[in-house]
């Protein structure tokens, strides 16, 4: 078969691999039918995550179907249409009993197209298969339903639950990136009153709208702080989220909640961030971090299916597997492409 | 009358006052029976505080018996004995109807001793009395009661209930003071399997154990950090709670947090900090910070009144009110005179 | 002035009575601009609620202008407009500091019309007027408002955050009166995946659909528990809502409800009902019941004004307040009429 | 082998019976160190439990060694000693992703010694091992942990935590039989103000002493709801917990929480009750029912282990394995024995 595989950073290549085989009795091998290009596989092409070496395979969103399964899979069988989600889940450990599965001991968490072989293929070893796939819904598509594989739970997870949103809440967006923009769509289920997005690329406000936003500001022009401010009586945002990753960021989000806010940070930080204790050590606040750990994907299937959640709206580019290096060339250059999420399926 | 009259950096006196009057018809003025200081006057007297100006009656915790009420007092009369909290809470505001008192908007919060003229005197004038004073129960003492007036509620509220100890978790504190000390008494009302306490001092990881540690570490000789990892299977404690006030010692509560945990901040801080988000941003954390909100006082005045808590136990050293100049020496010099809070009443 | 005057069961009238005065200094006398009838009134007027006595002024919801104020009064000023609220709280009590106005002990809870004189009338004495009404924000009608005194609240509090309704939920409502209709309205806010609104009659399932409910059941001619185990896999809802009052309507709710699911009280019952935990103690469900306490109030307030609510949609009749007899007449008979919620203004 | 199995209503004998085999790859046998009788295996004896029918073993607690595992079994090795607990789970199904394994829908939920042969034998057949049982901590002996197949986590997770006990709280327990004293024994970790034991029995409220209780009514002499309004002040219980489960018991309950308090039913009910709404629809009670999920068994072993949790004091009574009928003649005669909990051994 052939997969995207890495070969060091900066290298990757649409090759023939040999086809995955079930190695422990409770892995499935999928076929992949759909999958896509997360903003983490550029930074591994970078060089930024050293757990991938030279030959992994990358990817690790997918939907597609079961093509055999190990011994030990209960609820999964063959011919399934099943979602590939970014975490996998050894069921037992003692994340795994507190649903947080990202947090796995047990030889799960996010180690698809990071510590094995992943999902830019045409095949993928699924371990773990009973705890780390989910049958699809009757209709809803493919592509809907691979914007749960990462992208959804995790700004809904992540942001939106972790910084407690609440009906009537103002809700702060920092970065309009696809991440940001499932965090709008996530907090837009619990009914803010408003919800802010802030980037510097006014495409990407203008996404932000579409997505649920409210109020948009560009802090390449605008004070932030000082709008936010306006708009709450001087107090700031119930809850601040950081969907972006470099300490400035960061930095504003801690400054735009108010007395007793959440700020919850979503984004992917390869630097120490200032965190400004003399000032915050009395305003009551919480932060949080987290990676996804994909409780939510029920709930989450139940509103893409119920057309609460358009996921589609992610999808801006199509591809089939065999078009891996422009699909990645298009994503890459989202500020010249307007590219969100592109989907890649077989042809 | 007499009081403690703070006259800009490093000068202090006990001097003639003139006694407090009614202003505002919910205030009470209340003869003070007992008094203390807290680590937040010794900041004060450095100057770290600029809000506090020269003339101001230093001094927020107080026990003592209500004089004179003005009109809009309801529930509190004259002769009562009653706790004078550090926080007063104007009751009608967003925070005060939420409960988070320390965030006042109405002209409340840490008030005394810091913006108006408090508890280190003869008398004191409460605003909000209503709101701001607790009726003292039966079968307590002055003594008993004064340490609800900041150090428990700041321990329990912002250290333990933000952290959310839980029965059978892994305590971490950071630091043994009398906040760090409050925190430890605290912990023990949710039964942890471990609370562990790390100082520089010996003497003050031997009070811990006094206040219900059961594990100690003096970080000046061995790694706190191996410690704990070693005890939780290399995971970490579930809960950290940083009570000192210093970069070094919010890092150190960062990186006890197992992921999935808690860091409580209860230290006063007047620099930033680094936070390691390149390492946090996966861990799952949550990070808070707070004033103490009080919220907590009437739980803690039945758990002093039915010995779960042993508040006398941060009482070291004794004092008449006359006696402040020497009250003030034994506490600044702590680690010399092993004390942790000093008592003042009247003669 | 003019008000309208209960005289024992079945008796009532539109009379002229004394003004009202400032009796305690945290009193208000507020003109009534728009008031509302309650189906409570209804069951005043039957004698039901014997605290009810002859001569007392009924009514306890309203929109209004500030005309007078105590000395205690600090919020609220003469020529606010605002709404008056079903509850009023002492502010000071153990459970109006934990925000559960409706179980005040300090003399307010739900008095307003029923221990005191109430706001069928050109002008009310409201009592702690700080905690009992809040300013009406720009750009909201009086009757949006009013809606907000107790109906909108009651459904939220009682039926919605009491029920734990979350995205992706199955939330099934028993009674689609005003009362259902304000649980329906107000779960929207959460996302759920299907709201089921359950009556006898097909008007009021109507009407649901145009407060949100996406499934009616007529269960005088459908088996509701049939339908509702059919669409959750046999399961049965995450949320049950109880908005009728009689037993039948009750122990329906709880054979609704999943295992681990709520069951969320609101009605007002007159009688005991039989709970069958010889098959429900194994079930995990938790049973609220409750008083609306206000605390969503400014919440609410911040939808209605954004459109995330609304309100004037239960508005169904306009009267002047000189047309008491008829408004009671209309809504008594809404079976005939459609009422839901009639409007009575000054002409 | 030789095993207890039920022959019909009050028939029971320990019998020769085949060795239990692995049917299901995830299936572990475990040899039988030591059980215990609970009180629904006399419920069973009188035929309450249709579902159990002729031919089965009883018993759903046990300590064991493994013996042999299934293909599919991952994290428990021949030889491990484990704790095999009432309560087995798939691990995959929607109620075991949220920890209520007692509602598992994958085949799992309370059937050992219900469903499937049980623990009163020489080696038992455990489903789902994996998650179904627990590694014995060092420092423990078997009857400790024994004590934490059920009745720990019964009385911890479906009274203490349902109930939602905090600091400072008046917790009232109806029935002080060895449920009730789990109960008490659990809510001692949240460090109540009070624990009330009610029960008819004076040997019992002795027990209660015993296990934290510091108030004892005997509710055939005294009145308990008048004895709990006075101690509250008139308000009654913050908690009430039921640990009976007839009718009388559980109306005392409701009786005894206050308004906004929480009714805890554990009981387990043969009869339908009477809910006193007309008076308890206004009080904002929470009334929660359940079976045990076992998702507190981890915590329950540490506290065990570390001695915050004296378990053992449950055991009154010891036998050897062929003792079976003695010692369930001892239990059934508890009022007259003292029986708590009788441990059988290996001999």
């Amino acid at each position: 078969m052939r997969a995207v595989v890495y070969h060091g950073p900066g290298q990757k290549a649409w090759e023939e691999v040999p086809m995955p085989v079930i190695i422990d009795d409770t892995d499935a091998i999928v076929r992949v039918d759909a999958t896509t290009i997360c903003g983490t596989d550029l930074h591994i092409l970078k060089g930024d995550v050293p757990a991938v070496t030279d030959g992994r395979i990358l990817g690790h969103e997918a939907v597609g179907t079961v093509e055999t399964i190990g011994t030990g899979v209960k609820n999964v069988k063959v011919g399934d249409r099943v979602l590939v989600s970014c975490v996998t889940a050894c069921g037992a450990c003692r994340y795994c009993r507190e649903s947080s599965y990202g947090q796995c001991l047990g030889g799960g968490g996010w180690i698809l197209g990071h510590k094995i072989d992943g999902t830019q293929a045409e095949y993928v070893r699924v371990p773990f298969a009973d705890n780390s796939t989910y049958a699809v819904p009757d209709g809803v598509s493919d592509e809907q339903i691979l914007m749960l594989a990462d992208i959804l739970p995790t700004g809904y997870e992540v942001g939106v639950l972790n910084g407690k949103v609440r009906p009537g809440d103002v809700v702060a967006v920092v970065g309009a990136g696809p991440i940001g923009l499932s965090a709008i769509m996530g907090a837009r289920l619990y009914s803010p009153a408003h919800i802010i997005a802030i980037d510097l690329a006014d495409s990407r406000l203008e996404a932000a709208k579409q997505f649920g936003a409210d109020i948009t500001i560009n802090n390449g022009r605008e004070d932030a702080l000082a709008v936010v401010r306006e708009l709450t009586g001087g107090l700031g945002a119930d809850v601040a989220i950081e969907a972006v990753g470099v300490p400035d960021t960061f930095e504003l989000a801690t400054q735009l909640a108010r007395p007793g806010g959440h700020i919850a940070n979503i984004g992917v930080h390869g630097k120490p961030v200032t965190l400004h204790l003399e000032e915050l050590w009395i305003r009551n606040i919480t932060i949080t971090t987290g990676l996804v750990d994909t409780y939510s994907t029920p709930t989450l299937l139940k509103l893409t299916q119920g057309h609460a959640i358009d996921a589609e709206r992610f999808v801006t580019h199509h591809f089939t597997l065999d078009q891996f290096d422009e699909a990645y060339d298009v994503f890459a250059r989202a500020a010249d492409t307007g590219a969100l999420k592109v989907v890649l399926t077989r042809s």
